[in-house]
């Protein structure tokens, strides 16, 4: 993470308050943001295997993007039965495209156009009905979720540069240290236990609550960093983008917020 | 599909009564029988690409295989926010344990696995609930729509090597004409008119059903059969597995089905 330093603090400085003033607006401005936040990161995502001669289909993945961001933004309610239909006629049309693109590598660019979808609309778009969740509550998870993720991020490199010794992931990413992903998973921790403390109303955590949201953005969300970090390797890319100077891209930016987001707003319904 | 004709008339001609006849048997015969078929089809898939180094989970593939057929079986009621749910923590789990096998091709791994499930399980999968919908018409549907593929693929292969002239994708399965095409569409409109006469009472068909599920069964499944081949040319492999001689294994003789059968149940549920 190292490499991405000083650019990724400075965006964090106007960043972070710029997107916790829009969880705060909410509504459109809110889903508007998570939208192109989406698609640029599956721009990202569908340009990263083009070395290897993978090309998805934009046009029909940025499109099964926008309807699950059209469904999680209208809480729209349908059947398993009507989903899974949905998902197999649309499995069914990538194909179909596909086979009359007569391109190489069909398995790889269907798959990684539907992956597409799956890796980033329907994970980070989950943002949208946990923001709206319910009034205050919504507004809180998200910022505190927002505000784990980004503080782990950045203490896990501060930890990393003082102490980083043990390599935890080394064939992925090989500045990755255990020392790092402490202090990252200490610093989710910290940024929970502020919610729970009250001086935050209206967002009632148990000490569980902290210890397994702690768990999914400081430890989930460094695992998510770390998958991201082991395809841009394999496709022998550095930086998945380049629409954020010195970040890497939008979908650097967000591949801790992939399985934090999601994993989170599940935990928030089931416990 | 000449090459494949003389095993494939001899399995069809035993294999087509033994499975009108576990249709009819319904229940957990039926359900085994696809259970079976789903997983020798996923292992051929999961196989086919191995000669590029493609080596998705087997173990998590095909649980997650039978997870969706006892969701099936069980007509399992969940909603959607928890088959969203459902889905991504498997998603989540499939990566996680690919990053810790630490091959080449981690997307590749990834997406296969899970695309095996959606490709194979979810859509032969769906014959179980539809032979189960409701007692006489789920037999009947069940039945037919087998038929007409079956019979679809037979007619195309006699009228391709009659009159077959013109083809029809050539880059994918050099030996698919139009003229055969159209015998095996032809094949299976008679095939949905029968059941329709009413000789074969119970299942009651309008035309605008028969047109329907003919399409279905005797375009889209064509459709269906050169997508697999064209999966198998790109892989550089001519047959997907050789469990039935001649065959070219379980996955290439469902390879219409997989089209066919979700999307006529799909059709039956919204007609």
């Amino acid at each position: 993470m190292a490499e991405k330093g000083k650019g990724r603090t400075l965006i964090n400085f106007i960043g972070i308050p710029a997107i916790l003033a829009l969880i705060w607006a909410g509504g459109v401005y809110f889903a508007l943001f998570i939208g192109i936040a989406v698609l640029l990161a599956m721009n990202d995502f569908y340009n990263l295997y083009a070395g290897k001669g993978y090309f998805p289909s934009k046009i029909l993945g940025m499109g099964g993007g926008i309807l699950v961001l059209i469904f999680y933004n209208f809480n729209l309610e349908i059947s398993s039965p009507e989903l899974i239909g949905s998902i197999l006629v649309f499995t069914f049309l990538t194909m179909f495209s596909e086979l009359f693109r007569k391109r190489d590598h069909f398995l790889e660019n269907v798959t990684m156009t539907l992956f597409g979808i799956l890796y980033i609309s329907v994970s980070l778009g989950s943002l949208i009905p946990m923001r709206e969740a319910d009034t205050a509550n919504g507004t809180l998870l998200t910022s505190a979720v927002i505000l784990a993720v980004w503080f782990c991020d950045s203490a896990a490199m501060g930890a990393g540069m003082l102490w980083g010794k043990t390599k935890i992931v080394p064939w992925a990413s090989p500045k990755k240290s255990v020392q790092g992903s402490l202090g990252g998973l200490a610093a989710s921790f910290c940024v929970y236990t502020i919610f729970k403390s009250g001086n935050i109303g209206g967002l009632a955590l148990s000490w569980t609550d902290v210890a397994v949201l702690s768990l999914i953005a400081g430890f989930l969300g460094q695992i998510g960093d770390f998958m991201e970090s082991w395809m841009k390797r394999q496709a022998g890319v550095k930086d998945s983008g380049s629409f954020l100077m010195g970040h890497g891209g939008v979908l650097d930016r967000f591949d801790s917020m992939i399985f934090a987001a999601p994993l989170s707003y599940v935990y928030f319904l089931i416990r």
